[in-house]
């Protein structure tokens, strides 16, 4: 049981009555992490567990020098790791997927279908196909996985399944979270997912907090049971994949999956687990979450320095295996498009990745607009005792703009499926 | 990245401006997690999960039916496990503890050791010594681990290192959190330790928020690096009781470990662990921690659901292994008293476990007094759709008289020490 909730009530009450507590500490004073001890151990865990993470050394990190041959080695043993870490289950004698309706819209009809990947879940999917596209002649598949605080129905551009669930934009802004659509008209069949725990797969934030949803809760139980909300996103997703495979309107040497934010994560996982997923739209920026984690200390007034991220995010162990950056290098030489960009330290080395690989050309870069006509700020090493809006800056990120890149995305896809 | 920021100053906004919107939303409604359909299945995520922990097993649970036997190798089963999920670092050349300065009590001196468990770690304790205690009179040692909010001085009765680490009581309020006094004025040689991100382990509390701690960063980044805040507390109080065990004023076959609150957690690690250790004072009630889970499921006015503590008590796997009365009854047959009770339900099964290893006499239980003297609730089942208070109030537990219970932990001393 916890003992805290009357010091809870204390401080609450100390802030409310406005006495002269937080002019005495100066949360920049103590930015960055230091032992006082000339051993350099640390009395505070939290100082401790900060050396243990600079010295952790991702055991599959990706190696510039790497040969061809041991490129293609390291590949498959990170392919193996990452397939440790996710756990999927293996099941046999799942119910196959079950199509529930059908509605016409202007050049392509939306199909909602419903699987089973798991004893205790059902799941639905939205199928976008092209008019035209058949048996006969099928098309490229590109399965969308949403972001945080993203519906299905959002990103498909189809009414909201309960009013709470859509962006809250309107017009042109709401057009910036359509991924299908524009898919849909370049002759793509187009399947979008939602997030675990968001959407229709959510739970009560229908009724109260919407879009804004408890990924957390989710995220906490699967942990308990030694699974986590990534190992959980990617087996439904890599279910609905392995279902596109099986549809004859989709050409199956043709598949890619587009993530956008949160869905990025997925993305990674089944582009290292399936090789036969054929390009990728990475649509957020590129980065090195173990540094993050190093170099986020900045406390607030409270002096309780930021975590980067909720535990949707915690993947036990992952980190001593690889880092974002590892994970999209081992994608090549499938094409990929990181249209929100990063640090060029670490674009650099998926490029180097994708040149080891034999095709520099499959790699695509745009940063943000802020970012693109000056000069960027690189490091080969952040400093530590950032806050996030400092850290968003060194790494060339801007937050109002995270969005959608179908302009920079599209002309790409035109080129992949020449 | 999150793209929820704007809506949460939303809800911050209508719940400011009394908006009208819990009044359409009814917590009390939507208690039990059910699915609406006829094959079981659930679309939320939320209830997947709960249907996953509903249908997990734990692997090493107590079985009340066990031979002396069969009881020996499943201790030894539990024991395999537990370690396999602590996962301590093996370590050798760890540099000994040193001594730091030493200050006379009545009738007891206090020594301040500190000890190297980690490279990057030193932690300290505080040793009472009774006055007369020698190597060539050695004592019982009894190791002292704090609960929540609590610091290893408040526990020894010493003077805080910081004014916020104190428990904020005086007088007699204040003397409730003493626990080492009591026991050095037995003749045991006392030791005590802080819990990881506590006291003189803390990050910046000590400016602001002490004695609120926060546990949860030292949590995060530990399983992060595929450790954990529990696996992290236990590694660090064994490195201090194989110091114990050196010790020749301390009888090492006499060592007690006393757990208050969430000290009862490495309390169990250790007792596991370490068959050396002679008797334990869990100082809890005693609980199933994968029910608490399952029936703790009341929303609050923004439809979340409560998650029953914080990630400080994650242990990716540890539900799917065993729950906590199975821990405790592997500890039979050696002493063990439990003075805030619990169900009847789960201390009868550990009172079964001390039968089946031969020493009925050995296990002790109290109950809240709130719950001692009137016939208390017992169930096989808890319903599920509870909120934290009707949940305690179930399971016999009276939260504002959560303490250490010195008053029946001194004469069951006397009784197991004779």
């Amino acid at each position: 049981m916890k003992r805290t909730g009357k010091y809870g009530l204390l401080l609450l009450l100390l802030l409310a009555t406005g006495l002269a507590w937080g002019q005495t500490f100066n949360p920049k004073a103590h930015g960055v992490i230091r032992s006082e001890r000339a051993d350099g151990r640390f009395y505070s865990s939290r100082g401790v567990v900060h050396a243990m993470l600079k010295n952790n050394v991702p055991k599959y990190a990706f190696n510039p020098g790497f040969t061809p041959g041991e490129f293609k080695k390291w590949q498959q043993e990170l392919r193996t790791a990452m397939g440790r870490l996710m756990k999927h289950p293996q099941l046999s004698n799942l119910p196959a997927p079950q199509l529930l309706s059908t509605v016409r819209r202007d050049g392509y009809r939306v199909e909602k279908w419903e699987a089973y990947p798991l004893p205790e879940c059902v799941t639905s999917f939205l199928v976008l196909i092209p008019d035209g596209v058949t048996e006969a002649n099928p098309a490229p598949g590109i399965l969308c996985i949403p972001g945080s605080g993203e519906s299905k129905e959002t990103q498909a551009g189809e009414p909201e399944l309960s009013p709470k669930f859509g962006s809250g934009d309107t017009g042109a802004e709401a057009e910036r979270w359509v991924v299908a659509v524009p898919y849909v008209k370049k002759d793509l069949v187009a399947v979008v997912v939602d997030n675990p725990g968001a959407g229709e797969a959510s739970d009560l934030e229908r009724y109260t907090t919407a879009p804004d949803y408890n990924y957390e809760a989710v995220a906490r139980y699967l942990l308990e049971l030694d699974w986590s909300y990534l190992g959980y996103s990617s087996y439904i997703d890599m279910h609905v994949l392995n279902w596109m495979k099986r549809q004859p309107v989709i050409r199956n040497d043709r598949l890619i999956v587009c993530g956008f934010s949160l869905g990025t994560e997925p993305l990674m996982v089944m582009g290292v687990l399936d090789p036969d997923i054929y390009a990728f739209v990475y649509n957020d920026f590129l980065c090195r979450t173990l540094e993050r984690m190093i170099v986020l200390t900045e406390p607030d007034e409270n002096g309780r320095r930021p975590f980067p991220n909720s535990i949707r995010h915690l993947i036990p162990g992952f980190l001593k295996n690889f880092d974002f950056p590892d994970i999209v290098a081992s994608l090549a030489p499938r094409p990929v498009i990181c249209p929100e960009g990063g640090l060029d330290r670490d674009l650099d080395l998926v490029r180097k990745a994708y040149a080891i690989a034999g095709k520099p050309e499959n790699i695509t870069i745009y940063h943000y607009a802020k970012f693109a006509d000056r000069a960027r700020g690189n490091y080969e090493r952040l400093p530590e005792g950032l806050n996030r809006d400092l850290y968003f800056e060194l790494t060339n990120v801007d937050p109002p703009r995270h969005d959608v890149k179908m302009n920079v995305v599209l002309p790409w896809l035109d080129e992949v499926l020449k």
